[in-house]
């Protein structure tokens, strides 16, 4: 409930139309009510993107395929579209047979169903990536982007290891309003990348590699510390987080 | 040198107005030559600005006063200011006796000289800080952040132990077009915030606490796990780093 | 063996119809005499609700479903009713092929037997969950905490990134005498809702996430570190320690 | 504002005697209005303990003499008493400059001002303490519940390793309605004393120690995984906290 | 070659018997010489027992059944008995299919072949164990302090959480010349004991648990850190580790 | 493109017989002009053997078996040889399949195809393994170094508890011009190595063991802070690394 | 009381001499009373040699030197003698200051009072020590081992990266009858001393160093892991500890 | 002792000009005899450099100005020339003092006594460092070095966040043999560097940072992990170790 409908509901009052009693509970009650629908045992939030401009996202990795589906078809009925992250492939598999006309995504791990509603415009976000073992979470980010709008460019396989490639595809990069870099491993690429860009970077380590590195801490401390300043990070693996910021600051970009 | 300047070295080869081996050295070198400039033992890259936005900050924490002096001169000498970070009391003493005319930031731990150059627009950053312990946090992002050209909004002590707080000041928050939060301990604020409010968000994990929280090792995790999608990070202690991201994603906004 | 007992030993040594030697035997052996019975490799401790108040509750995460039946048919042979947890499907199947009496409860992966006895009144449980992925944790503190004797009610999908849905339900939580809070990933809802009431507030984190918070030490650390004063903490992913904790507390409790 | 005081803001617009404008300012914001007053850098939350049952305490770890001496003072000023925990013997010399008519408890490291309201009946409180190294965090738990209307017994020096020493004291401890549980190096004293006891138990982890358990989190670690079931714990050297949480337990608890 | 040995070949390089370049063949190799017999890709080292007073034991985890059976046997060949520690159960049918003469101990994870020599006279040794979940290490360390000779009593489920059981038995505890105490999670099982006994304690950590004790570390930490002194400790679920130093030290005992 | 083809260049624009233009794009794009030869969604780059002496070598650990075939045989098509490490058996299985021709390693873990080019001689490089567990490591090293031209001496089981094992291989081990270190658990190996030879020594841990040393960090500290200067690390299993680095060192050395 | 005594106090009940009520007393506490003596905030537990064969030592780091001095003398009233540990330059001057008559060891940092009692024999024990910084720790473990009545041979110096000095001491440790070994790093001694004598070994790692062993956790997890088996371990720094765990055991040897 | 020195002793037990008994004296003992001269409580190995190449040099950290003082003269009265490393501005102050002849260098923390004797001819060692606060260790690297033989190039401030000072160095650090690189925070300089040269490539992390960096584990983990094969680690700051291990590598160039 906003400041106008607010008001409009004190008017109804001072015009005698609705009970200060029948108020009170509108007033109180509102802004949550009718908010949340139950799907099985999760509860969909339909006020999100009014809140916070992204539409709720379901994480696949705790739920069933019953539960996938059943939130994806919520999301559907109200907005038009649903995606959900993290399906591995024997579970995208039950949901397809559960739900054939949903679109798997196999490398990204991704399941969509329904058509995303135009967004308003924002800026082409690039999505550069160190190597192929980091291709999956590059690409979750990159299609989570594009279900909410955005123009996405991917650039794969520029590790720093072979600085030419990095260097050139430099025009394409500079061409973003925001670039997401992807690494595992000592994630070297967003130190390079941020000495050489002027737009907001964002970084997402990967859990690529062994020994030292198996679990991604590694790459998300040098993310952190790097010497390049300005460089945000999103948690190890964590495409869609890196997507939503992406996109929300894109859509602040000036079009030109 | 860009492509345009690299196709003015070919013209004089062509023309005979340089010779080829000239030609070579100035191509092979150029891009590089005097770049850098040598005060004392550091290096200032005052080409920094130009290929990333942002001009080099002096990172005082590892520096002597001599050192910090030669470096912020040097920076004014080119660009008319010069701003430098962790400067602990004792220390800024030291650069006061050194160079009288420098301005001491005593909470935020800043030294700056001179007056910066007027930058681009950009929209209103509000630097949110959950408790008063992270306020030298918080105020090192309010400084540089103002001294890259951005408008800042200040808003302390909400944590969401008191959650009517943060309610009262919501509105003051959606008022920027970037947030940046800066929290320590379980660091729940980006969370809460991240839930009710549209435009990118910063968090900035502090090193505030005891125990399992001494070195903000929680509240980086507690970030980087957030509930609320879109959240990005940078390392604990960080306002530089959190002020030069915002200001780069609030210059992409359109003036409204 | 208390005081009153000893004497009566003591009595009857005086009176000569107790030998010192039988004394000797009984004062120094009869406090652990016919405490523990044998169930296969292991033991029942019979008095344990004797002196702590709650009765031995089976772990079942190291047994076997033979080890499991036995222990709780033991517990129901002189207690009436025995409970198991952490048993895993494939085992919970074990397990009813052994004793078809058993019930399974699937989501909080806890096997019964038996009815429960009527126990001493206590004040009603809250449990307070964050996420769906929460739910088995969030279960198993629910179903102990009523096998117990307590009054549970259960309230889910309060996560603090959509505040709207935990503020709906002050009121119910409020009218609990504990609450109980479960929640994964940064875990701030136990923060939010610390500050906002006023009964003893148990914390239990869970292995919910991925990345930084796969193992759930995020989640426990920030409920550690938590602003609000006066939350407790239980091990992560310990439905059991919190029902345990708050059956003990909410007995305290004035009938009202 | 409660519900009673909506249905009188809105009585007050049916009778016209507000118009809906001002009526929505109330709504959104009379509920934060007031509530906080500002000391110098810090803010006073005066309706904490209306909410929570607890007054706001002053941690001074990371505040001046002169922040500790306002707060305690604005705190002073409207309830009667302020109590300030984490002050080191310098700065409470400082303080005592600054105002004179503080108390100091040196080995608690707590400062208190004035003379707190007598408060509801509640349980009295043991606070057991295995090692004399253990004792400012005992001492700090202690007075901080005191502080709050309780009665408290201190047993002291009851490590596990002279079992006899904790077995002589447990009729002592078993007098008490909740019992808070201090212990550094390994931590055994609430594994044992869980098996022994019937009330809420809340396990304090200290940092004393050296080698593997330099940092307390040995200690939390086998509070956390104790064999005892429904123990709860604390952050590493949580006096404050354990008082906190056993103080609104006890008063729960029947008065007999 | 000890120096009576020495002396032997040099009176023959004296007497002419043996050429100086014979003799420095002999001095520079003979010490190693025939030590070792390749079994496949793992190598015997027969002398072991000689040099430190323990036979070469089979390490079964990083071995295949093949492996094992053709150490097991080369053992047997010199010494008359093998035997090969952490042995699966589905490692141990297939050693069993080769070898049907093997002994498998299933709870230990034990194979065993031929018979042990006798050896040396050695003190009793007590294996104290915590909880069933720790049977496994328990049962490792006996049964190879029986291989090596030892007499050994073996006390169960004698966890703090109970204290009359542990006190109960501390007669049985007290017999033995050496006592290895095993326990996992929160493990205040050798605190306790080290206060109780005068024998020498060795402790072993195991990985029982969830949560912060999923891998043993809080029960090592905690063994470590003991306030019962002269404990000492072995790496987690390491029952051989343990029964290696408690044999060496019960041969050391006095038979009386 | 090296100073000398940028002369040539230079030389044809003065001529005439290059446009500045079409120089331009020789200049900035003919260092990374098909250097990059697309397999799959993975990339190969040949011209890494010419910057850094080192082929490509293909991780396999993260591809699947159509992605290895293809990458090893774009780098049979250009250089006559390629190879692949950490194929597990099951992998292994299906690259045979899709290319019978390739040659299979099975302790080793490595899958190569063709005949590696006669490279520059290098001296010779020792193998060192402390352990049969350290095996598939080593021979990953032995036979990665093998693939690069160097000539590798074996030896194995020389961990440091048989002393006289390792010292009566010292003459062998002392004939290298390099020696590689492979041990896990305590990887006390390197130490004792380190204080007996002159030549450059790397050392490998391996993630072999239990307890504490699960994971080879226990090796890897122990490497690094080993109290014999100047031995030099790689990551965790990291055989391929030691090759690389000891083949790149045995290069320099003089042929004698 | 053991139970010869209880005999004797029913005997007296039996006869009259004792009254039930009193006997009850004595039963219930003689085995407590009179045990503890308070020296200002701790307690000495004199019968603790009784218990487990070692008096009470003071662990002087958390103690202020007044209560240091305190602590001996109540040991010197009793038993002849006191002895504290961890006592650094600054606290040893002012406890020199409180009582003139205590011997000072600077490197072991301990201070003794009075002379020991004449102990029970025990064999030798070698204390061996990697490097010159270890001494400390070293010389801790030395005279607590002497004050319990043990011969030390002190062996210095002997790190395996110089072998021969460890190999030409070897006769002088394989004459004692328990060996402790102390070593910072990689520590790497016990390894190689486990693998060359027969008799118990006990490590104890230190926290010498920098970089990754800064805090001796390399160390420590070094000799968990040691591949000689039967090593056991004590806490970092843990001199006292290797000490009493050494006495105890050489008590148990046969004298020669 | 070589074999050459045993052959002469044999030859002369064979003349008779020795005996057996002597002999054997001989050949036990010589290898260590005289090897070890004592200063204070400290040892220096004269044979080090014989056995490794390498001469002692000085560990100053744990050490007092005398003991430096007297290690330095011991090596300079054998050898000509001492180094003593890790000598902060106080220790130097004390050690010069003592010893006025030292030369101090402050930047690396070093203090020298004597003249180096002339070394083996080695290759150049290209010492590069990523910032100006690893310069320390960056300097104790190349005077290590230095004193061992070997010319040095030091290329200083080439951190990766502007590339093009890096690349401006490269035929610089191309016309070395081997090369040092010091790097801080996420140490992406390695990984650049090993993609771009030929020679081996020894990576230092330094403990420049803070936040998640402060400690050094990440510069040390991202070197680990680097993407371009073949880089091999130190400890952390351990320029020492990295300039021994260069040197020895460097002795091993073809003079070209």
């Amino acid at each position: 409930m906003d400041r106008f409908q607010l008001l409009s509901v004190l008017d109804q009052v001072r015009a005698g139309a609705l009970s200060p009693a029948d108020a009170a509970l509108q007033i109180g009650d509102l802004p949550y009510a009718e908010v949340a629908h139950a799907v099985g045992s999760s509860v969909i939030d339909h006020h999100r993107e009014l809140r916070t401009g992204i539409p709720e996202l379901v994480f696949g990795a705790g739920k069933t395929a019953e539960q996938i589906v059943a939130a994806l078809r919520e999301l559907v009925r109200v907005s038009g579209a649903g995606l959900a992250t993290r399906v591995d492939p024997i579970k995208a598999a039950a949901v397809r047979v559960l739900a054939p006309e949903v679109t798997v995504h196999e490398l990204a791990r991704i399941v969509t169903l329904g058509t995303p509603a135009a967004r308003s415009w924002c800026a082409r976000i690039a999505v550069v990536c160190a190597g192929t073992s980091d291709l999956p979470v590059a690409e979750e980010a990159a299609l989570v982007a594009e279900s909410l709008g955005a123009q996405v460019v991917r650039i794969s396989d520029v590790g720093v290891a072979g600085l030419h490639r990095l260097l050139a595809r430099l025009t394409d990069i500079r061409s973003a309003g925001v670039v997401i870099a992807v690494a595992g491993m000592e994630a070297a690429l967003p130190s390079v990348l941020g000495g050489l860009i002027d737009c907001p970077l964002i970084a997402v380590p990967t859990s690529v590699g062994y020994g030292v590195s198996v679990d991604g801490l590694v790459a998300l401390g040098a993310m952190l510390t790097s010497c390049a300043p300005g460089i945000t990070v999103v948690n190890i693996d964590n495409g869609v987080g890196a997507a939503v910021a992406a996109v929300k600051i894109a859509r602040l970009a000036v079009r030109s």
